[in-house]
């Protein structure tokens, strides 16, 4: 399988999974239809679109409009499901869990096919995998998941680093990509489940008061 | 009227009333002078920046920077306004859905001229039609009022179909433009004066715990 | 000194320098190490990646990794100093200011590099020494600082007219960039310690009901 057809694949894959994401957090934000599918959309695509404007490259669902029937067949099936059985929170995080991994690895693929620095690669890569989430709570008016707390954004800069590095050593488009794809949501998976958080920066005493602010 | 000028007084017209909306806002949320300004000018150039960069055009309000004068004229003549007669729901509402109206028209025209399919004008239309509004309310840390109720997306996506349908049938830019234009406007403010919403998304039951996110 | 290298050293300059602000925000709100280098990054790197999208130009940190390794290398020395002795509002009010003279002058230089208008040579810079620190309260799901109050965005403004009249007069690029960012610098200090602010906007009477929005 050449390299290109993986990341079309990944990229379809990922804009699936960071779809339920966002119908999901619409779902329990009480939004309209409308709204869950704007949400839904933004979370799939938001990563990827930051990922080709700041390389500039053609931005992926405006060349493939596949992306799109995805985003709708997907939110239009999630909200039929989420009708039937209510919402669970338990797969809300798994699919955002998978949806980080895919598209982190995405982006490393992406930005390793046009000859970018070992550095750079990562970074695109953790911007692809973190930024539709971010814009999706920042759509909902929230302090993005991402920056409070658990082992996220580490997970995914370890992966893209693990997808660099065995692309380096084998070669092999599929192997590396899967490697790094099971890292990130292995990782995820564990902090989810025993709960494992990075210290939240707390120092001597915060002067804030109240009406101060910054 | 050849098309390109068409869409040239509809974005020069979109500006302006989204700089009206954005100006209103601020001063619902009490911001200085300043303030309404930037949030003026987010609004009402917001939709069509992320729309020219999306389709990898130069950015407009950077190669006819009148548009920047629209805004900064709209925004001291609305803040004189409002000064004398105090703000008023009703004219913000107004406002926001001409707005959406001319920029849902607007990004069409463009991403039809361009050769894109049905569904990539559609889209590019509702997102040139919503961005602005939606920046404009993550600036104000509310969450976009497009997402929560009312018939809003679906009025730019239903109009923007219109357009697309007339230009098909007819071929004449300014006809298909002036039904699509009054398609969404109409629409909307049906939506605004019956209140009519989509029903909210609630499902059996929500498991949110107090001091539980997501 | 050529005109490349003195913006090349202040882009560095306000990287630094707004990768502080950003740590102690997220420091403000009890982030974890990752999240506070996520927030440290956006708002050292926002502010000209949004220039560089917008003139379509090659964006910085991406031509140049070294802009990274000054994230990361400040965001980890701030987090060693905070911890030792605590934050300080003080300090952050300072790096802030700074970050926004250095950024302001950067994208005044970048645009009048590219023969852009007076008018949009100012925007460009207000937008440049600002966008930073909208993206970090947004991420911090505040309403941004520049927006509500104190002479924020005036500073950038008068600061980046004084640079290009000077440039215009002089031809010096090390004279005018320096006066120009002197000027944003100490009209934002005399802000922050004379506590002078614009007249917050507040009318007659604003219609604001309970569960009532926009």
């Amino acid at each position: 399988m050449e390299p290109s057809r993986v990341l079309y694949g990944l990229d379809l894959l990922g804009v699936a999974v960071f779809a339920v994401s966002g119908v999901m957090t619409a779902v329990r934000k009480e939004m309209d239809i409308f709204g869950a599918l704007v949400v839904a959309t933004v979370t799939a695509i938001g990563g990827g679109t930051l990922r080709d404007l700041l390389l500039d490259q053609p931005v992926f669902w405006i060349e493939h409009q596949v992306y799109l029937w995805v985003v709708f067949i997907v939110t239009a099936v999630t909200l039929l499901i989420l009708h039937r059985k209510g919402p669970a929170l338990r797969g809300l995080l798994l699919a955002d869990a998978f949806g980080l991994a895919v598209f982190t690895i995405s982006g490393a693929q992406k930005a390793a096919g046009m000859g970018l620095s070992f550095i750079m690669v990562v970074i695109m890569a953790a911007m692809t995998g973190t930024a539709g989430g971010i814009m999706r709570d920042i759509l909902c008016a929230e302090i993005p998941l991402v920056l409070q707390k658990e082992i996220y954004a580490t997970a995914a800069i370890a992966g893209a680093a693990v997808y660099v590095l065995l692309q380096w050593l084998l070669a092999s488009p599929v192997l590396s990509a899967g490697s790094g794809l099971a890292f990130v949501f292995g990782l995820r998976l564990l902090a989810i489940q025993r709960n494992i958080n990075l210290p939240r920066l707390r120092f001597s005493r915060t002067p804030e008061q109240p009406g101060e602010r910054k």
